[in-house]
């Protein structure tokens, strides 16, 4: 058992999630920032990965207090409970994720991560430690699965949507693609890590919804079957 | 005066041209073999990086024998005239663009191209010098134009992609994504090079036609005004 993982993502029209410095920049608009809140409102919980966290400190709140009254009054946390992937637990105790807004945290390391990192983030967030050197995505998944979390949405970057997507633990992503070009060979891309070499085991999508939004457009894609 | 410039390129539902070994892999399928195979019929030239030449040794000829027909019953080659952009003349003698089909070919080098490797392609290609240490696009482009070419069409790779995007020279750009994931940090994109940096200078695109092709979508940008 694992929770339903969607990937949410805006890149340019060549691919790129931010420039080669890191630097988050703007790629889509008013109505794609209102559909990813929306999204954010119905999910259990809100993942990222640690390069974002070092790169963009966000606070993955939700922004609409609209959004935030309705889950309230589901008897729903404010916020969706939000999650680290930080293998070596280089998360800064000072950082957005961790103090903005109520609601839950969870951040994931492996065995390799160093005890006094953890002492320092324990008092903010729960530590859930699977794998050796790296986490263990597929294990850890199924330990949300098992606290409840049932929808799981993933904003990043592109080195957690890698490790995602070699797992099989992608069910959908929508991919905003903006009409920018950013460019560089060492910009952070959708999916960076390894990659695939093999045509065969190349994760297959299908094209569930497409329709033009701001200045760009909205791709849904869905797991699709494997070759 | 330079001639318009069409980039015409696949990718992967994450931005990739192929895997990080370069092997060139299937993203589209024959809807889309036959839409490029048109856009070819109707260049006056088609344009390629060194890089692809080496990765991929493509013909770049038409594949269609009534697009050919119906070039040569309008007095033109059966093929449009093919180019590789080549700073240090690095196409191999054997290359399959200088071989196959009939036609034109040209081979832009810059100054540092080494006089002994010149001897040995200018029996296939004309040889244009630009650019000191790397091709002057601009000025390349402009000479193309003096001969009389106006629609240039562009297939890559992504480090000849963004050349042109960094020197202004795209007019408009049809990319044609695909359902995979390829992944990979170091695996070729629509545009590799250095990138930019500064938010205020990249090229914006416009939205102007998008289509379901094939398991992917077609993307159809035009040149927008810049911010």
């Amino acid at each position: 058992m694992r929770p339903r993982v969607h990937v949410n993502v805006a890149m340019s029209a060549d691919g790129k999630l931010s420039t080669r410095e890191r630097r988050q920049v703007k790629i889509s608009g008013a109505a794609d920032f209102a559909r990813v809140d929306r999204l954010k409102s119905e999910s259990d919980a809100i993942m990222v990965g640690i390069g974002t966290v070092l790169a963009d400190d966000p606070s993955l709140t939700i922004k609409s207090p609209e959004l935030r009254a309705k889950r309230t009054k589901q008897g729903l946390p404010e916020h969706p409970i939000r999650i680290v992937v930080d293998s070596a637990l280089r998360t800064p105790p000072d950082a957005s994720i961790l103090h903005k807004g109520e609601g839950l945290r969870i951040i994931s390391c492996s065995e390799k991560a160093d005890t006094v990192r953890r002492k320092k983030l324990e008092p903010f967030a729960s530590i859930v430690t699977s794998g050796k050197d790296r986490v263990d995505l597929t294990l850890f998944l199924s330990l949300l699965s098992e606290q409840g979390i049932r929808r799981l949405m993933v904003e990043g970057g592109g080195t957690l949507i890698w490790g995602l997507f070699e797992e099989g633990l992608v069910d959908e992503m929508t991919c905003f693609v903006g009409n920018m070009i950013i460019g560089g060979s060492t910009a952070p891309t959708l999916a960076d890590g390894e990659g695939f070499i093999n045509e065969s085991v190349f994760p297959r999508l299908s094209l569930h919804h497409f329709e033009q939004m701001d200045q760009g457009i909205l791709l849904h894609w869905k797991k699709g079957k494997d070759r």
